[in-house]
Protein backbone atom coordinates (compact mmCIF):
# COMPACT_ATOMS: atom_id res chain seq x y z
CA UNK A 1 0.00 0.00 0.00
CA UNK A 2 0.85 3.31 -0.67
CA UNK A 3 2.33 5.56 2.55
CA UNK A 4 2.41 8.72 3.79
CA UNK A 5 4.21 10.27 7.18
CA UNK A 6 2.84 13.60 8.18
CA UNK A 7 5.22 15.21 10.41
CA UNK A 8 4.21 17.94 12.45
CA UNK A 9 7.29 20.13 13.34
CA UNK A 10 5.09 22.68 14.01
CA UNK A 11 5.79 23.72 17.80
CA UNK A 12 7.61 26.91 18.51
CA UNK A 13 9.61 25.43 21.13
CA UNK A 14 8.98 28.10 24.10
CA UNK A 15 9.43 25.36 26.60
CA UNK A 16 13.25 25.39 25.65
CA UNK A 17 13.39 28.89 26.47
CA UNK A 18 15.32 29.32 23.08
CA UNK A 19 14.19 31.63 19.85
CA UNK A 20 14.54 28.45 17.28
CA UNK A 21 12.12 25.76 17.65
CA UNK A 22 13.54 22.06 19.23
CA UNK A 23 12.64 20.54 16.01
CA UNK A 24 15.71 22.81 14.33
CA UNK A 25 18.12 22.68 17.22
CA UNK A 26 21.40 21.11 16.31
CA UNK A 27 21.99 16.99 17.50
CA UNK A 28 25.33 15.24 17.24
CA UNK A 29 25.90 17.95 14.67
CA UNK A 30 22.46 17.80 12.43
CA UNK A 31 19.07 19.25 13.35
CA UNK A 32 16.76 17.66 15.17
CA UNK A 33 14.26 17.23 12.36
CA UNK A 34 17.10 15.44 10.27
CA UNK A 35 16.92 12.30 12.16
CA UNK A 36 12.93 12.14 12.49
CA UNK A 37 12.89 12.75 7.98
CA UNK A 38 15.89 10.00 7.90
CA UNK A 39 14.19 7.63 10.08
CA UNK A 40 11.00 7.67 7.69
CA UNK A 41 12.78 7.70 4.43
CA UNK A 42 14.74 4.34 5.11
CA UNK A 43 11.69 2.64 6.50
CA UNK A 44 10.17 2.34 3.09
CA UNK A 45 11.33 2.91 -0.03
CA UNK A 46 8.44 4.14 -1.31
CA UNK A 47 7.01 6.70 1.21
CA UNK A 48 6.50 9.98 0.85
CA UNK A 49 6.90 12.83 3.42
CA UNK A 50 4.07 15.89 4.14
CA UNK A 51 6.29 18.30 6.16
CA UNK A 52 4.05 20.68 8.49
CA UNK A 53 6.47 23.64 10.02
CA UNK A 54 5.72 27.04 10.63
CA UNK A 55 5.84 29.86 8.44
CA UNK A 56 8.54 31.57 9.55
CA UNK A 57 10.52 28.34 9.16
CA UNK A 58 9.39 27.19 5.41
CA UNK A 59 13.02 28.40 4.38
CA UNK A 60 15.10 26.77 7.08
CA UNK A 61 12.80 23.22 6.62
CA UNK A 62 13.55 23.79 2.67
CA UNK A 63 17.53 23.97 3.22
CA UNK A 64 17.31 21.24 5.30
CA UNK A 65 15.23 18.95 3.13
CA UNK A 66 16.87 19.60 0.23
CA UNK A 67 20.31 18.06 2.44
CA UNK A 68 18.95 14.72 0.96
CA UNK A 69 19.46 12.94 -2.03
CA UNK A 70 15.94 12.21 -1.72
CA UNK A 71 14.44 15.19 -1.47
CA UNK A 72 11.95 14.98 -3.89
CA UNK A 73 9.99 12.33 -1.42
CA UNK A 74 9.23 15.43 1.38
CA UNK A 75 6.67 18.36 0.56
CA UNK A 76 6.49 20.89 2.69
CA UNK A 77 3.03 22.68 3.72
CA UNK A 78 2.63 25.19 6.81
CA UNK A 79 1.09 24.35 10.21
CA UNK A 80 -2.11 25.79 11.21
CA UNK A 81 -3.21 27.29 14.95
CA UNK A 82 -3.68 23.91 16.30
CA UNK A 83 -1.96 20.23 16.19
CA UNK A 84 -5.55 19.34 14.54
CA UNK A 85 -5.04 21.77 11.86
CA UNK A 86 -1.88 21.67 11.30
CA UNK A 87 -2.22 17.73 10.77
CA UNK A 88 -5.43 18.64 8.57
CA UNK A 89 -3.12 20.56 6.30
CA UNK A 90 -0.42 17.83 5.84
CA UNK A 91 -3.99 15.47 4.99
CA UNK A 92 -4.22 17.74 2.16
CA UNK A 93 -1.35 16.88 0.52
CA UNK A 94 -2.41 13.00 0.12
CA UNK A 95 -3.16 11.94 -2.71
CA UNK A 96 -5.58 9.10 -2.96
CA UNK A 97 -5.82 6.34 -5.73
CA UNK A 98 -9.02 7.72 -7.95
CA UNK A 99 -8.88 5.61 -10.14
CA UNK A 100 -12.21 5.20 -11.43
CA UNK A 101 -11.52 2.11 -13.34
CA UNK A 102 -11.19 0.35 -10.07
CA UNK A 103 -14.42 -0.93 -7.42
CA UNK A 104 -14.50 0.72 -4.18
CA UNK A 105 -13.68 -2.60 -2.89
CA UNK A 106 -10.34 -3.24 -3.92
CA UNK A 107 -9.30 0.07 -3.81
CA UNK A 108 -5.86 -0.17 -1.99
CA UNK A 109 -5.85 3.33 -0.18
CA UNK A 110 -2.70 4.08 1.56
CA UNK A 111 -1.53 3.91 5.08
CA UNK A 112 -0.83 7.67 6.55
CA UNK A 113 1.81 8.21 9.33
CA UNK A 114 1.28 10.90 11.91
CA UNK A 115 4.50 11.75 13.71
CA UNK A 116 6.13 14.46 16.15
CA UNK A 117 8.76 15.75 14.23
CA UNK A 118 10.85 16.18 17.97
CA UNK A 119 10.58 11.95 17.95
CA UNK A 120 13.76 11.84 16.05
CA UNK A 121 15.08 8.64 17.72
CA UNK A 122 11.91 6.56 16.62
CA UNK A 123 13.12 3.29 15.25
CA UNK A 124 12.50 1.42 11.58
CA UNK A 125 11.62 -1.22 13.23
CA UNK A 126 8.82 0.69 15.14
CA UNK A 127 7.48 2.00 12.12
CA UNK A 128 7.20 -1.07 10.45
CA UNK A 129 5.09 -2.81 13.34
CA UNK A 130 2.69 0.37 12.75
CA UNK A 131 2.49 -0.27 9.62
CA UNK A 132 1.70 -3.83 9.51
CA UNK A 133 -1.01 -3.46 12.62
CA UNK A 134 -2.87 -0.28 10.28
CA UNK A 135 -3.02 -2.85 7.48
CA UNK A 136 -4.65 -5.79 9.63
CA UNK A 137 -6.64 -3.84 11.85
CA UNK A 138 -6.77 -0.44 10.83
CA UNK A 139 -4.45 1.80 13.08
CA UNK A 140 -1.72 1.45 15.78
CA UNK A 141 -1.23 4.23 18.44
CA UNK A 142 2.20 3.18 20.23
CA UNK A 143 2.31 2.82 23.43
CA UNK A 144 4.51 2.67 26.66
CA UNK A 145 3.71 1.76 30.20
CA UNK A 146 4.25 3.98 33.15
CA UNK A 147 7.25 3.11 35.30
CA UNK A 148 6.03 5.68 38.38
CA UNK A 149 3.37 5.98 41.02
CA UNK A 150 0.29 7.53 38.96
CA UNK A 151 -2.14 9.49 41.07
CA UNK A 152 -4.89 11.24 39.25
CA UNK A 153 -6.32 14.90 40.06
CA UNK A 154 -9.56 15.86 40.72
CA UNK A 155 -11.73 18.71 41.57
CA UNK A 156 -9.59 21.19 44.11
CA UNK A 157 -6.66 19.72 44.22
CA UNK A 158 -7.39 16.42 45.50
CA UNK A 159 -5.57 13.69 43.81
CA UNK A 160 -6.00 9.72 44.37
CA UNK A 161 -3.43 6.85 43.56
CA UNK A 162 -5.11 5.14 40.35
CA UNK A 163 -3.23 1.78 39.42
CA UNK A 164 -0.24 2.32 37.10
CA UNK A 165 -0.98 -0.42 35.13
CA UNK A 166 -3.74 1.33 33.58
CA UNK A 167 -2.07 3.79 32.43
CA UNK A 168 -0.59 3.96 28.79
CA UNK A 169 2.00 6.70 27.68
CA UNK A 170 1.23 7.39 24.10
CA UNK A 171 3.71 8.10 21.77
CA UNK A 172 3.56 8.61 17.52
CA UNK A 173 3.58 7.88 14.85
CA UNK A 174 -0.22 7.48 15.46
CA UNK A 175 -0.59 5.28 11.92
CA UNK A 176 -4.10 4.53 10.37
CA UNK A 177 -5.49 3.72 7.23
CA UNK A 178 -6.55 6.62 5.03
CA UNK A 179 -10.27 6.41 4.52
CA UNK A 180 -10.71 6.10 8.36
CA UNK A 181 -8.34 9.22 9.30
CA UNK A 182 -9.15 11.12 6.29
CA UNK A 183 -12.75 10.86 6.92
CA UNK A 184 -12.49 11.86 10.96
CA UNK A 185 -10.27 15.28 9.69
CA UNK A 186 -13.19 16.15 7.59
CA UNK A 187 -14.82 16.97 11.23
CA UNK A 188 -14.52 20.48 12.79
CA UNK A 189 -11.96 21.41 15.61
CA UNK A 190 -12.89 20.32 18.65
CA UNK A 191 -11.03 21.16 21.80
CA UNK A 192 -10.76 17.33 23.07
CA UNK A 193 -8.64 16.73 19.93
CA UNK A 194 -5.33 16.17 21.64
CA UNK A 195 -3.99 13.71 19.37
CA UNK A 196 -5.08 12.22 16.13
CA UNK A 197 -6.21 8.68 18.04
CA UNK A 198 -8.71 11.02 20.19
CA UNK A 199 -9.95 12.28 16.44
CA UNK A 200 -10.34 9.41 15.01
CA UNK A 201 -12.47 8.44 18.14
CA UNK A 202 -14.79 10.97 18.50
CA UNK A 203 -15.52 10.29 14.36
CA UNK A 204 -16.75 6.92 15.52
CA UNK A 205 -13.76 4.29 15.22
CA UNK A 206 -11.91 2.22 17.90
CA UNK A 207 -8.32 2.76 17.54
CA UNK A 208 -5.87 0.01 18.54
CA UNK A 209 -2.71 0.13 20.52
CA UNK A 210 0.78 -1.09 19.68
CA UNK A 211 3.69 -1.16 22.00
CA UNK A 212 6.28 1.90 22.03
CA UNK A 213 10.06 2.37 22.65
CA UNK A 214 11.31 3.26 26.06
CA UNK A 215 13.84 5.27 23.43
CA UNK A 216 11.28 7.13 21.82
CA UNK A 217 11.07 10.34 23.61
CA UNK A 218 9.87 13.67 22.39
CA UNK A 219 12.22 16.03 22.98
CA UNK A 220 10.75 19.08 25.03
CA UNK A 221 13.38 20.07 27.64
CA UNK A 222 17.31 20.64 27.56
CA UNK A 223 17.62 17.08 29.18
CA UNK A 224 15.78 15.60 26.84
CA UNK A 225 18.52 16.82 23.91
CA UNK A 226 20.85 15.71 26.09
CA UNK A 227 19.54 12.23 26.58
CA UNK A 228 19.09 12.27 22.52
CA UNK A 229 22.50 13.00 21.87
CA UNK A 230 23.79 10.14 23.52
CA UNK A 231 21.41 7.41 22.76
CA UNK A 232 22.15 8.89 18.67
CA UNK A 233 25.88 8.61 19.89
CA UNK A 234 24.99 5.61 21.14
CA UNK A 235 23.72 3.66 17.64
CA UNK B 1 12.74 18.97 63.60
CA UNK B 2 14.71 15.43 63.94
CA UNK B 3 14.84 14.06 60.19
CA UNK B 4 14.98 10.85 59.40
CA UNK B 5 15.61 9.54 54.99
CA UNK B 6 14.60 5.76 55.00
CA UNK B 7 16.31 4.77 51.66
CA UNK B 8 14.95 1.83 50.19
CA UNK B 9 17.91 0.19 48.26
CA UNK B 10 15.67 -3.54 48.10
CA UNK B 11 14.79 -4.28 44.30
CA UNK B 12 16.82 -7.03 43.01
CA UNK B 13 17.19 -5.27 39.60
CA UNK B 14 15.93 -7.67 37.47
CA UNK B 15 15.27 -5.23 35.14
CA UNK B 16 18.41 -4.68 34.35
CA UNK B 17 19.34 -8.10 32.85
CA UNK B 18 22.40 -7.95 35.40
CA UNK B 19 23.61 -9.60 38.34
CA UNK B 20 24.30 -6.62 40.41
CA UNK B 21 21.12 -5.05 41.82
CA UNK B 22 21.42 -1.05 39.70
CA UNK B 23 21.47 1.06 42.81
CA UNK B 24 25.25 -0.77 43.30
CA UNK B 25 26.13 -0.09 39.22
CA UNK B 26 28.74 2.36 38.53
CA UNK B 27 27.37 5.75 37.40
CA UNK B 28 30.97 8.25 36.57
CA UNK B 29 33.34 5.98 38.74
CA UNK B 30 30.49 5.36 42.04
CA UNK B 31 27.80 3.59 42.61
CA UNK B 32 24.30 5.00 42.17
CA UNK B 33 23.36 4.73 46.06
CA UNK B 34 26.71 6.75 46.59
CA UNK B 35 25.43 9.74 44.74
CA UNK B 36 22.16 9.17 46.75
CA UNK B 37 23.36 8.55 50.16
CA UNK B 38 25.09 12.01 49.58
CA UNK B 39 22.46 13.95 48.33
CA UNK B 40 20.71 13.31 51.84
CA UNK B 41 23.54 13.92 53.63
CA UNK B 42 24.49 17.57 52.31
CA UNK B 43 20.62 18.53 52.70
CA UNK B 44 20.29 19.09 56.27
CA UNK B 45 24.02 18.68 58.90
CA UNK B 46 21.39 16.61 61.93
CA UNK B 47 20.24 14.32 59.17
CA UNK B 48 20.43 10.76 59.66
CA UNK B 49 19.83 7.71 57.06
CA UNK B 50 18.52 4.64 57.60
CA UNK B 51 19.72 2.69 54.38
CA UNK B 52 17.17 -0.62 53.71
CA UNK B 53 18.96 -3.18 51.26
CA UNK B 54 18.88 -6.86 50.37
CA UNK B 55 20.19 -9.06 52.95
CA UNK B 56 22.98 -10.52 50.03
CA UNK B 57 24.21 -6.59 49.28
CA UNK B 58 24.62 -5.74 53.44
CA UNK B 59 28.54 -6.01 52.86
CA UNK B 60 28.21 -4.41 50.19
CA UNK B 61 26.55 -1.54 50.96
CA UNK B 62 28.10 -1.74 54.68
CA UNK B 63 31.51 -0.75 52.10
CA UNK B 64 30.29 1.55 50.54
CA UNK B 65 28.74 3.74 53.58
CA UNK B 66 32.58 3.43 55.09
CA UNK B 67 33.07 5.81 51.92
CA UNK B 68 31.78 8.63 53.94
CA UNK B 69 33.03 10.69 56.54
CA UNK B 70 30.22 10.75 58.09
CA UNK B 71 29.39 7.25 58.08
CA UNK B 72 28.11 7.11 61.85
CA UNK B 73 25.34 9.15 60.38
CA UNK B 74 23.69 6.12 58.01
CA UNK B 75 22.52 2.61 59.55
CA UNK B 76 22.05 -0.22 57.72
CA UNK B 77 18.66 -2.37 58.08
CA UNK B 78 18.04 -5.40 55.67
CA UNK B 79 14.60 -4.98 53.42
CA UNK B 80 11.51 -7.55 53.08
CA UNK B 81 9.62 -9.08 50.63
CA UNK B 82 8.13 -5.88 49.61
CA UNK B 83 8.15 -2.31 49.61
CA UNK B 84 5.55 -1.86 52.33
CA UNK B 85 8.08 -4.47 54.42
CA UNK B 86 11.50 -2.98 53.56
CA UNK B 87 9.98 1.02 54.41
CA UNK B 88 8.69 -1.01 57.59
CA UNK B 89 11.85 -3.13 58.94
CA UNK B 90 13.79 1.27 57.83
CA UNK B 91 11.04 2.54 60.20
CA UNK B 92 11.90 0.68 63.03
CA UNK B 93 15.47 2.46 63.43
CA UNK B 94 13.47 5.55 63.72
CA UNK B 95 14.04 6.77 67.74
CA UNK B 96 11.34 9.48 68.59
CA UNK B 97 11.82 11.62 71.30
CA UNK B 98 9.90 10.30 73.89
CA UNK B 99 11.10 12.33 77.36
CA UNK B 100 8.23 11.99 79.57
CA UNK B 101 8.95 15.28 80.65
CA UNK B 102 7.84 17.16 77.74
CA UNK B 103 3.46 17.14 77.34
CA UNK B 104 2.36 15.75 74.14
CA UNK B 105 1.74 19.13 72.58
CA UNK B 106 5.14 20.29 72.58
CA UNK B 107 6.60 16.66 71.40
CA UNK B 108 7.87 17.53 67.96
CA UNK B 109 8.02 14.03 67.03
CA UNK B 110 10.47 14.13 63.21
CA UNK B 111 10.22 14.72 59.92
CA UNK B 112 11.04 11.27 57.52
CA UNK B 113 11.70 10.94 54.53
CA UNK B 114 11.43 7.82 52.30
CA UNK B 115 13.62 7.65 48.94
CA UNK B 116 14.59 5.10 46.29
CA UNK B 117 18.23 4.38 46.23
CA UNK B 118 17.85 4.60 42.39
CA UNK B 119 16.49 8.28 42.44
CA UNK B 120 20.74 9.21 42.53
CA UNK B 121 19.65 12.58 41.12
CA UNK B 122 17.50 13.98 43.69
CA UNK B 123 18.42 17.56 44.45
CA UNK B 124 19.00 19.53 47.46
CA UNK B 125 16.19 21.95 46.69
CA UNK B 126 13.73 19.35 46.25
CA UNK B 127 14.23 18.00 49.50
CA UNK B 128 14.34 21.05 51.56
CA UNK B 129 10.75 22.05 50.02
CA UNK B 130 9.74 18.46 50.94
CA UNK B 131 10.72 19.07 54.43
CA UNK B 132 9.28 22.75 54.95
CA UNK B 133 5.85 21.28 53.67
CA UNK B 134 5.87 18.38 55.55
CA UNK B 135 6.67 20.68 58.20
CA UNK B 136 3.47 22.66 57.43
CA UNK B 137 1.26 20.41 55.86
CA UNK B 138 2.10 17.01 57.57
CA UNK B 139 3.09 15.75 54.13
CA UNK B 140 5.10 16.29 51.19
CA UNK B 141 4.80 13.53 47.84
CA UNK B 142 6.31 15.08 45.25
CA UNK B 143 4.94 14.55 41.51
CA UNK B 144 5.80 16.23 38.02
CA UNK B 145 3.27 16.47 35.02
CA UNK B 146 2.77 14.23 32.41
CA UNK B 147 4.25 15.53 28.88
CA UNK B 148 2.42 12.84 26.44
CA UNK B 149 -1.22 12.22 26.04
CA UNK B 150 -2.39 9.44 28.10
CA UNK B 151 -5.06 6.35 27.44
CA UNK B 152 -6.25 4.28 30.72
CA UNK B 153 -6.80 0.94 29.62
CA UNK B 154 -10.09 -0.84 30.92
CA UNK B 155 -11.68 -4.30 30.89
CA UNK B 156 -10.69 -6.36 27.71
CA UNK B 157 -8.28 -4.52 26.57
CA UNK B 158 -10.02 -1.33 25.24
CA UNK B 159 -8.71 2.01 26.54
CA UNK B 160 -9.89 5.74 26.35
CA UNK B 161 -8.47 9.15 26.33
CA UNK B 162 -7.56 10.82 29.91
CA UNK B 163 -7.21 14.52 30.14
CA UNK B 164 -3.48 14.47 30.82
CA UNK B 165 -3.35 17.42 32.82
CA UNK B 166 -5.26 15.51 35.46
CA UNK B 167 -2.36 12.96 35.80
CA UNK B 168 0.56 13.28 37.83
CA UNK B 169 3.85 11.40 37.96
CA UNK B 170 4.73 10.37 41.69
CA UNK B 171 8.73 10.69 42.88
CA UNK B 172 10.47 10.50 46.11
CA UNK B 173 10.93 11.55 48.43
CA UNK B 174 8.47 10.87 49.87
CA UNK B 175 8.13 12.94 52.88
CA UNK B 176 5.77 12.69 56.09
CA UNK B 177 5.18 13.88 59.83
CA UNK B 178 6.82 10.86 61.94
CA UNK B 179 3.39 10.57 64.17
CA UNK B 180 1.28 10.78 60.79
CA UNK B 181 3.65 7.65 59.07
CA UNK B 182 4.65 5.67 62.14
CA UNK B 183 1.18 5.61 62.78
CA UNK B 184 -0.19 4.13 59.11
CA UNK B 185 2.73 1.65 59.01
CA UNK B 186 1.02 -0.51 62.00
CA UNK B 187 -1.28 -1.81 59.48
CA UNK B 188 -0.66 -4.99 57.92
CA UNK B 189 0.43 -5.31 54.60
CA UNK B 190 -2.20 -4.71 51.99
CA UNK B 191 -1.58 -5.59 47.89
CA UNK B 192 -3.20 -1.70 47.81
CA UNK B 193 0.11 -0.09 49.45
CA UNK B 194 1.61 0.88 45.84
CA UNK B 195 3.88 3.58 47.50
CA UNK B 196 3.85 5.11 51.15
CA UNK B 197 1.66 7.64 50.27
CA UNK B 198 -1.23 5.19 49.97
CA UNK B 199 -0.48 3.43 52.75
CA UNK B 200 -1.08 6.85 54.70
CA UNK B 201 -3.97 7.26 52.70
CA UNK B 202 -5.93 4.17 53.48
CA UNK B 203 -5.12 4.58 56.90
CA UNK B 204 -6.89 7.71 56.76
CA UNK B 205 -4.90 10.84 56.29
CA UNK B 206 -4.72 12.82 53.34
CA UNK B 207 -1.95 13.57 51.59
CA UNK B 208 -0.39 16.98 50.11
CA UNK B 209 1.46 16.51 46.67
CA UNK B 210 4.62 19.06 45.79
CA UNK B 211 6.24 20.02 42.78
CA UNK B 212 8.89 17.32 41.61
CA UNK B 213 12.19 17.20 39.81
CA UNK B 214 11.71 16.36 35.72
CA UNK B 215 15.53 15.27 36.46
CA UNK B 216 14.88 13.21 39.73
CA UNK B 217 14.54 9.93 37.67
CA UNK B 218 14.07 6.41 39.20
CA UNK B 219 16.91 4.52 37.49
CA UNK B 220 15.23 1.45 36.41
CA UNK B 221 16.65 0.83 32.28
CA UNK B 222 19.97 1.51 30.48
CA UNK B 223 18.93 4.45 28.94
CA UNK B 224 18.22 5.76 32.22
CA UNK B 225 21.64 4.94 33.04
CA UNK B 226 22.94 6.75 29.81
CA UNK B 227 20.82 9.66 30.92
CA UNK B 228 22.29 9.98 34.92
CA UNK B 229 25.95 9.75 33.08
CA UNK B 230 25.04 12.72 31.94
CA UNK B 231 23.11 14.48 34.08
CA UNK B 232 25.64 14.36 36.78
CA UNK B 233 28.50 15.00 34.25
CA UNK B 234 26.70 18.43 33.91
CA UNK B 235 26.34 19.13 37.10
Amino acid sequence: MKKYAVIVAGGAGVRMGGVVPKQFLPLNGRPVLWYTLDAFLRAFPDLEIILVVPAAYLERARTLVLKFAEERRIQLVVGGDSRFHSVRNGLGLVVEDKDPAKESSTKEGSIIFVHDGVRCLVSGELIQRCYDQAVRLGSAIPVIGCRDSVRLVGEEGTSKTIDRDRIKLVQTPQTFRSDILLEAYKMDHREAFTDEATVVEIAGKDVHLIDGELTNIKITTQTDMILAGQLLGNR
